[in-house]
């Protein structure tokens, strides 16, 4: 389905683990990962916002990839968040990812500076001159506050800068245009999803596949309807997403928290609740999800078959 | 597959005609409405925003309405817009529509004043109560700024006040917690999708239908669509979208304009070129597409297969 | 201050008091209006978002302007407030203002359906050419959701397309710009401010007046204020603004509500305890605000001098 | 003014000059550096948004942060933004920064994932209780994509934890309130503003001084404003003032471009007309300002008498 060379299927966002004292949790992060290569997934994506990339300094970020393509040890392929403001940063962070053997780097827009479509595309080609592996573009206006143009992504594409694409846009529209050009453009970008509870739609529209933070709970979910999806099986494609979408709600149900402090820490503590993770700790500042909020989740776990 | 009583299928949202000096243009309409029903489609919607409804006076609108309810003379069902920006306003409108026989009354949420989500409710509960129709409430954040939410949409339904929702909210995410909520209280709403492009994606998340604008130009496409979903034929459900996706660049084509100068102008110019409206003017201030732009949207229409 | 024949001064945004069952409270409007013109407005601008002019039916907002400008009798000019989604709907509100007699009408750019520049151009214009008043121009883009051009407004100024701006844009950096640009012009137009707690800034750049919405409570203390801008008194300018602002806190007062039912209801509510209004009713689908929120509110008329 | 401890006055953000290669100018930095002080700058502002702070990688941050604090020599006080992020990335600048004796460091809130009022004051607080400098806010929605609350400022300055406020939220109305809190809670904060065209109207509002970006360009013309204040010259401030914001104009000249590659690039390409700097040069990946863009900087900056 996707290019030569280029990564299709089912490809979560990796939820890191800390001890209790906020450190990496070793142990808890070798459980999840071999947790997602039996469940069968395509490959892994370190340091997304799944990872709460943007939280760890660069020692801790470099710790991460440096576990995480250890356990890996080349069973899938690992692609590397590349997240910062502006292009020297993220060149930074680049170089210091091609040291760790990744099969991709993924990286945003300039984010905090204001900037127009003559910088990002400036940024999007710095990148993919100057990097010595694939470039993703990761489209996330909700962190980014810019959309990434489909016309700018294919055209880098079909130049070879870019190979990727991570769509979290929220904007199905956009989506379905950008795969309709780029299969115009006979096809030079993959094209992921980044929204869980509508992965059927994005294959319908033409996704190459998805990368589901909520794949870390239920990665066999996401491996089973990619197949489906592959096997042209429409109604077994939708029974599981159906699935997987009332399991997604377990990131609606802490109170008074909201983006990773509730989405993140719904994932790290159904994995704990799940037995793979030992706590359900959130970077600074966020705080972990505790009282009521636990008992939904199980709740959850439990009437999506996931627990008893 | 919708509840029963409600609507479900092709519900496109009318464009209106006007004549060079802006009076409705009451042949064309007649020539679109026909088009339309002999296309197959399942209701018409008549007031919303491909209609200018918050363009036209009250004398205009009142107009449209009864020569749309005439022309229909009851071989579809006809949903009527009561958009405007407060509770009372939008009962005025209301009460007009109830005079033309209406199947139903479409409304957004305030809009204009800020309101929170005890205002909006109250707002859609008023509605529910003082009109003799049924209340469709029409999610379009882009004109309104707000989002509507799921739970209050279903819990409205459930009471009886709502009967259906026109999602044009560009949320396919929290369009799968709608229709998901909707089905676990029974199914009160009929869930139908603004997006013309993914119509496919939202048959399945759980969409009994859809109100699209393009269904103006391709009426026999989007009831094309909604034959083969209904037979559970996803591959010709897709084929379908695909085409109806290349026809939806028209929207893309104007120069300079933006909104429904962009959108409404380009149907209306499509509408044009295939032979059934006289012209393509819009209402004050906007001004028609004119140019190259026009030269670009007949291409689409022939490489779409709708013009020769 | 301001260019012959316009408004210069304080002209508050008038709030209308209405009975329990919602009806115009005609007696409290009186006792407002007397209120306002003995502490020495400028003049007087009904049906304006303080009017919650958009709540009302087009007959209630008719009902209003009738009523006031009788009040009101020749002794300050009432400017009318013709706010509507788009023209041909804002043209329907001049003709009926017209026939009362006001000095002005105050429009916003159209609203709800999406406009680029080029139609909100457009849109004043065609308001300036056919009102036989002066037209004002309303920056409010937190209803409106666009901003005016400070170029595009100088421009119709001094085309004698409009006579005046009521800034309530928030963007005290554009304000700025403007008056420059409308001194560079030769003054063309009346410069207001409609942020209550930065009239003396506003001085500073250039405002000829104010119309604030607080000033339905305190008018002598915004009268003062202006007064000893005239004569260059900046100190005492600044000490009646801080004090001002601290009177403005009754607007922070009230829990779980937002925009007008947060802030036109707290003026409402402060003119009830200051025995001018008979009630602080709000318009559907507002509720008025009720218990500890109108003790702090009365607190604060207390340690502002109003309530003893 | 300012609280016992705490800066007042002019503290102007630095601009950083580039080679046409885009290293450190190290020369041309040491004339802005002896410009600054020579003009009677209370203070430096090093590593903002002026600085480019977020387009530069560690390294960069650490050599501006060393050069310009050798070149200062102790003359004036240096803050130094800490913009990262998140809170453990922020730490790691506050780190650096305290190596080379700067007065203060400033941070934003959490930016790019999305935060919570609660994590929003851990953030804030977790600084205070680490940093061994004085800690200031930097209020920027306009990057951040939050707006600070003013409550939170106070109470955190009350508490010790923060020593002032940057306010660059273009937000008058919070600005006014900021003060009124900060004041009535016994002045725990300076309050600076960071609008370079309106900080008369701060003054008046309580503002204890400005962090100009044009202040790198004209800093003897906020000093003297700054004076006048303080005399109670309120005239003298406002004729300043208009001089001031006609300079300004200079950002708004460039074409096609905007944020940092229009603002910082005119105060660049000033600094280069005037003589100061050796190029106009940008960070990756903005492009510098040039052709006719430039003759209207030159224009603006002959008729405001700082070009001959």
């Amino acid at each position: 389905m996707a290019p030569q060379g280029r990564l299709a299927g089912v490809i979560p966002p990796l939820v890191i683990p800390l001890t209790n004292s906020r450190e990496l949790d070793v142990e808890s992060l070798e459980r999840l990962v071999n947790h997602l290569i039996e469940g069968g997934v395509d490959g892994i994506f370190a340091l997304g916002s799944s990872s709460e990339v943007v939280f760890h300094t660069d020692r801790m970020r470099e710790q991460i990839l440096e576990t995480v393509t250890g356990v890996v040890a080349g069973r899938v392929p690992v692609l590397a968040g590349v997240i910062d403001t502006e292009t020297n940063r993220v060149l930074e962070h680049v170089k210091t990812a091609q040291k760790y053997g990744v099969a991709g780097v993924v990286a945003t827009a300039p984010f905090y500076a204001i900037t127009g479509p003559a910088e990002i595309e400036r940024h999007f080609r710095v990148l993919g001159e100057h990097a010595e592996v694939p470039v993703w573009a990761y489209d996330l206006p909700v962190c980014v506050h810019v959309k990434l143009s489909p016309h700018m992504l294919v055209a880098l594409g079909s130049e070879g800068l870019l190979t990727g694409v991570k769509d979290s846009s929220g904007d199905d529209v956009s989506f379905r245009r950008l795969t309709a050009m780029n299969r115009a453009a006979g096809s030079p970008l993959s094209v992921l999803t980044g929204h869980e509870v509508v992965v059927d739609g994005a294959y319908l529209s033409g996704a190459d596949g998805s990368v589901p933070g909520l794949g870390n709970v239920d990665p066999a979910g996401y491996v089973r309807m990619h197949k489906a999806f592959v096997e042209g099986d429409w109604q077994k494609v939708r029974t599981e997403q159906d699935r997987l979408a009332a399991l997604f709600e377990i990131v609606f149900q802490p109170v008074g928290k909201t983006g990773p402090a509730a989405g993140v820490g719904a994932f790290k503590t159904a994995l704990r609740e799940l037995g793979l993770f030992a706590t359900n700790m959130m970077s600074e500042p966020m705080t972990p999800i505790e009282g009521e909020s636990v008992e939904k989740i199980r709740g959850i776990l439990q009437s999506t078959g996931l627990l008893k």
